[in-house]
């Protein structure tokens, strides 16, 4: 599918190109951190925004890192519910779209102290003023359920740098959004090589190529909404929630984000499972109306899911393979992290 | 040596003096979390103030945790100087004052990761409008040498809060100014409790009886104003800063620290080392003037710290059983670390 648009091209865009080629070329010295928070199921937003990509890093032969932030689940709430539940789901969508737990590192935060660590000698190198600056969490202090901000979301930028860090991440995939804190992340680390001596890449952010998918009812697509098509979701629950959906009174199909928001996200859903442009999606469609429109994105999601549904539902026969992957990677990310804290200790002259 | 004051009894002073008797019945309850930053010598403000009364506590039987708090040097300067150095130093000055590696448990932050990790979920229990308000931050901030207040300094509470929980300390040695400190570790611990279940103790405050020793300059005795004798001085050096200590123009000998604070310290100085009473002391020197006070106080100190230089010149001779006193004390904390973060991951039902 290829995407045009009408924008100036950003430095960022420019330098993620540049990336693409590099990643081409010699796929093995990157090292990419990604990663979710374990708060709910991950949908088809998320697998066509981010799960995707890192499959397709993971199979060109780059070292890939998968955190499920679990201390993170507290920041914008009081208690993590559902926890091993959510982490589980966490682990079925990983194995589901092709993570190879041979090949990549699936990890926790709270299972690995030696990264936690890292938030001291990095909160050193970071004034409180920077950390109130940061306009992420600026945003999510504005958006936050709760009345007053924890000091967990007020650090959590210094906590993102250790994630990336302790495996010395060169290469981090972001929404444009998470632009500022990964200059954060790379702040840190050239700051922290300053004054001790080298030790940290300065990771490179890969900008997300993916469009953005709205959820079934027109607005940003979120787990908590319900308007979102989980991973997990069967056949018969996909077709429910496409019934469902957001459309419009005009009969024939375009796609018009803009103008049509409702009917060109599930052209767009369409288009991406089908791995076809969405204006061709749309012309196909034609005078099919919001019946047949519905009709083409349920049987191109049914189809595009099958295989991963398949392999989740086998995978959640066993989960004790299942959870044994996250304990597999999180000995191996404890392994990185006595490694990288052992270098810093070393540069810091700490005694050991 | 009795003190007596005018003062009217607070709340933390009785409740010291209660804590105390319970510490003459049943000192085996009780576990203490004290501790040093390795910035430079301990001195006789330290050792009158604080170090001896943790000797103290320990031979009363009571399980003593002291904590060389690596990190916490950063707080207000950018780099760690001489920070090997320095922590060399202060085992000699444990050792030599009689702190018992077989009894209590010495070890420094960067050494011990599970520690650390609490600072996470105890971030999420307090707000950044609590950590603004910490009056002991709010000063530290008012004086630091930075331009820019680091995230370490605004999060040194937190920190403060899992040094003593990850050891379940439940009494704290402190100065009045440090009691905001010590009621923000007991918040934490009530919300942490309130939320997962019963895992850490609130820790009583005692309060020290210890009187404010001055430096020999008659400000406040610090180790950066060249002002203070430290533990390692020899008898020489002694001699050399009690001759230089500023007196003041009245011949007769008296202790009166508000309206004489030079003399009254160097008064005050020499009875702590006799364990006499300071205007007992002061009267006997009466007419000798500041040479017959600098002479009682030279001698005093000289004869006191006599053992513990003593100890501390042969515990130089062997720094690899120094070091070896800090990593066995490192193990034995990582070994409790381990086992309260396991404790508070079970209790917040993260992955295991």
């Amino acid at each position: 599918m290829t995407m045009t648009t009408d924008l100036p091209v950003s430095p960022a865009v420019r330098r993620s190109a540049e990336l693409e080629a590099q990643l081409a070329r010699d796929p093995g010295r990157f090292r990419v951190l990604t990663g979710d928070r374990p708060t709910g199921a991950l949908h088809l937003g998320h697998y066509f925004g981010t799960l995707h990509n890192r499959v397709r890093l993971q199979d060109l032969g780059v070292d890939v890192f998968v955190l499920i932030a679990d201390y993170q689940v507290l920041t914008d709430r009081d208690v993590a519910e559902r926890l091993n539940e959510h982490v589980e789901g966490l682990l079925l969508d990983y194995l589901a779209i092709g993570i190879d737990p041979a090949r990549a590192t699936v990890f926790n935060h709270s299972a690995v102290p030696a990264l936690n660590q890292l938030l001291l000698p990095f909160l050193s190198l970071v004034s409180v003023a920077e950390l109130g600056r940061n306009p992420t969490v600026k945003d999510e202090i504005a958006h936050s359920r709760q009345s007053a901000v924890s000091g967990l979301m007020y650090t959590y930028p210094v906590h993102q740098a250790a994630d990336i860090l302790f495996c010395k991440g060169n290469l981090v995939p972001v929404g444009q959004d998470q632009l500022p804190h990964l200059e954060l992340t790379r702040t840190v680390a050239r700051r922290f090589n300053e004054r001790y001596g080298n030790v940290f890449p300065e990771p490179d952010a890969l900008l997300s190529a993916a469009p953005l998918l709205l959820g079934t009812d027109a607005t940003k697509m979120s787990k908590s909404r319900g308007n979102a098509i989980a991973l997990g979701a069967d056949a018969d629950e996909t077709a429910r929630l496409v019934r469902g959906a957001t459309t419009d009174a005009e009969r024939h199909i375009t796609y018009e984000p803009e103008r049509r928001p409702g009917v060109s996200s599930l052209v767009l859903l369409a288009a991406l499972c089908l791995d076809r442009d969405p204006h061709a999606v749309a012309e196909e469609i034609g005078d099919g109306g919001a019946a047949g429109l519905k009709r083409t994105v349920t049987e191109a999601v049914n189809t595009a899911m099958a295989p991963i549904r398949a392999r989740r539902a086998e995978y959640a026969q066993d989960m004790g393979y299942v959870r044994g992957v996250l304990r597999a990677g999180n000995e191996r990310a404890n392994a990185v992290a006595e490694a990288t804290l052992e270098e810093v200790r070393e540069a810091m002259g700490m005694f050991r």
